[in-house]
């Protein structure tokens, strides 16, 4: 997957990478919509593509099938074996790249505002929207990352978070251009990260704060030879984990961005004066998004209606708003989609909602209305609630983001029942039928039944009302350990 | 100085950096060249500037002068008194800025490519060229130089490089991105460098071989707190002063760049592998340019005849040149000499003349074939001739680099006299003679006297031969102290 980042844009193609979470149901409607010519299977994810594959309808043709088999497997995974390849993969990824030729000349964008990659997001609507990327974009992405993290020169980097997330936040390109290490892998646990930083004397690693949840709790704690930078986004790292995983030796950055925008565009950038501030204070600044970077013209937080900045008092609610060259080209085959976000002058309206402090650096309150991130995977509270919806039994739903101590948030699902029920089904009844549809890290972990869903005047089901009684239950029970990473 | 580089482009302008070490006549003829509305002169330059403008002739009208007074000196340079202004200023910066309007909206350019600063180099002939970069490309040779040199946030820079040297690499708007402290001096030696080192905590700075030998060289070598990132170009660093400099706990890096390409863009990107060899083996290997830094899209050595790439066998010579987003945008006023170095897809000759290593590092082995660096200033033999060949009593004049400890280069001129004279000129008259039409870094340091110079069969002087000849004279002597820099 590594060497497709760079393959794949070198021989003219645009990549797009799939999340290996997804569903077969999911991934061929994702398929369907992208139309690709070539699709890169690895071994592990053999059966979810071929069944992706057999959802094709007639009339479409699916894609040419390479598999890629991997024997140098470092940590988790197993490959069965090298020489049963099904047959309807036309040959193995290495086989493909020795009949290659050789003298091959990268093929150049036409442009540089010519896309160079695609990355579906859920967003905040059940429809999927693929983002794409230009080779300029990219390569601001890339090098303002770079500047932004302060990544020396031939770091050690652990693929802890995935690269089908946004290409982890461009660093697959970067760690090219300051000639990383990549130490990939495609399972992991506390176990596994501490014993790989000892073997490869890793530096950098990314992840959701649901990572460093992980390291900080595991029983497994192992001293670090050396500090080991993290940088994390997708929800503000809790005060706790921030102190508990900086006490172990590891170096926190706090960021925000979206795959619209390719990687991070928002950076905690630290003042050395807030290290005397104490723990508490400081993670509370840590947890901030911060300011732009500077691959970006400009971040603010704007009211939505009129588009003029909020005030900055840490209080008033706004639209997070950015602009700038790491902002994407706009999302496949999606006009109206991409009008909605993209407004004049090169603003792009993310949809997440947040505050702006007097210093400047901005917070987001309740990331948007309606996405729920579990585990750094941004879920679609809309696309489960079409899944409920289709329960015979349920009038009403909608689903909010029930606070989570291991994975920051899980989704809590909220449902009225019809009335003429003979049979009432219970909250494992519901979880199991949304698992018989959904990607597990989707299915709801909480069920509440009630009477009826709180609304506005104009019958809209009101989502904070809900979000503040989920948050009422307390943090949901984390026995699942880290099995979907 | 400082602030300049960033209120100049937000008001709309182009800033185009005076060396302060030129004289009032060459001055002159580049303020008339470029033509600026408004002319800042720091206190210590007030002479030389307005010597410049009383050489305009009365139809072309002067920029307005606005004196820039400063208080704050920290190291070296007087300021005589706040309260006496010539009045051919009409005003102080300090008074400008405080009749500014505080809400001003920075003026944004009209495209990425607009122009935002005009540097003038002397380059390989005698007429200035006013290289012009636009917004885009600084851009990018900024955030490329940060990366390539590894700069983390909150650097504290000390000033060794002159900010008029291409806006000292770009690193002006750099330290800006990183949140960097500048350490401006007017004037140093070693004394004041290792005692602003110890005062301001100094983490990074950069300057020309000869700044490391001054500090290398000092009687006052103090023990540094901390390393510090020195990062050198202009000339491969001599083995010598490399080891003797690291010794000391500054930590070199270096690179390639020209006053076309705003920067570094160049770089001996370093093997972690290289640290085991011996001292002489890794100074030999990063006295080498090295390889493109990524904002460069091609950097490479090729016959200047077939624009081919030469042999990568460390000895084939060839011309340097470059291709991507840092190189300028032009001349000014100059379009045969645009023509001229600008060819076909993008590519920029140098007129640097270097060879290819086997493993695709770049050394340059005759920097230009006219071009003098002298303590890190490039100076053009073409110009100190024309000076030579006005005086009467000399026939033909040629002038090359001699080796210099010091300075690492100094002009060595050969002449040949005229045969009616009655009265020979000594080697100091020459000088003298010098002195009083060129700047005192451009003068002579020797002048070797020849019946014949050694000519090519279509009557070229062969500077080849004199450069070997000048070598064999061994080190210039070197007793002048730093005083120019």
């Amino acid at each position: 997957m590594y060497e497709i980042q760079f393959g794949v844009p070198m021989s003219g193609a645009i990549l797009n990478c799939i999340n290996t979470r997804l569903d077969a149901r999911t991934i061929s409607v994702l398929l369907r919509h992208c139309e690709p010519k070539l699709l890169f299977v690895d071994t592990l994810s053999q059966s979810v593509a071929l069944e992706a594959i057999s959802l094709f309808p007639p009339n479409k043709s699916p894609p040419v099938l390479v598999l890629i088999q991997d024997d140098h497997d470092d940590a988790g995974g197993s490959n069965s074996s090298l020489s049963t390849v099904d047959s309807r993969f036309c040959c193995t990824y290495e086989s493909l790249v020795e009949k290659g030729d050789p003298n091959f000349k990268w093929i150049r964008p036409k442009s540089e505002w010519s896309p160079i990659v695609l990355n579906y997001t859920s967003g905040t609507t059940s429809s999927p929207k693929g983002v794409v990327h230009s080779h300029r974009g990219i390569f601001t992405m890339t090098v303002d990352s770079l500047i932004d993290w302060e990544v020396p020169k031939q770091p050690v980097y652990l693929w802890t978070l995935p690269m089908f997330h946004a290409n982890g936040w461009s660093f697959t390109w970067g760690m090219a251009a300051v000639g990383g290490t990549s130490v990939c892998v495609r399972k992991f646990d506390a176990s596994t990260v501490y014993s790989l930083i000892k073997k490869h004397g890793v530096t950098h690693m990314c992840g959701a704060p649901v990572v460093l949840n992980m390291l900080s709790n595991s029983p497994e704690i192992k001293p670090l030879p050396n500090p080991v930078q993290i940088l994390t986004a997708g929800a503000p790292p809790p005060a706790a984990v921030l102190s508990r995983t900086e006490s172990l030796g590891f170096v926190v950055s706090h960021g925000y961005g979206l795959t619209e925008t390719g990687g991070l565009v928002v950076s905690c950038a630290w003042k050395r004066e807030w290290n005397k501030l104490p723990a508490t204070e400081r993670a509370k600044l840590k947890a901030r998004q911060g300011v732009r970077t500077i691959g970006m013209t400009e971040a603010d937080v704007v009211d939505p209606e009129s588009g003029l900045s909020v005030k900055r008092d840490g209080s008033t609610l706004g639209e997070i708003v950015l602009r700038g060259a790491c902002v994407m080209l706009g999302y496949l085959k999606d006009p109206n989609a991409t009008n909605k976000c993209m407004k004049e002058n090169g603003w792009f309206y993310t949809g997440d909602v947040g505050v702006m402090h007097s210093d400047g650096y901005m917070e987001i309150k309740d990331r948007s209305k309606d996405v729920i991130i579990s585990g750094g995977e941004n879920l679609s509270s809309v696309e489960v609630e079409s899944v409920l919806y289709n329960h015979p039994a349920i009038n009403e739903a909608a689903v909010v983001a029930r606070p989570d101590e291991y994975w920051g948030e899980t989704p809590c699902a909220f449902v009225s029942l019809k009335n003429e029920l003979t049979q009432k089904p219970s909250e494992q009844d519901i979880i199991q039928y949304c698992r018989a549809k959904l990607p597990h890290y989707m299915v709801p972990k909480t069920v509440v039944f009630k009477e009826e869903l709180p609304k506005t005047s104009t019958g809209k089901i009101q989502k904070f009302a809900l979000r503040d009684m989920a948050k009422a239950l307390g943090p949901s029970s984390s026995s699942s350990r880290l099995s979907r990473m």
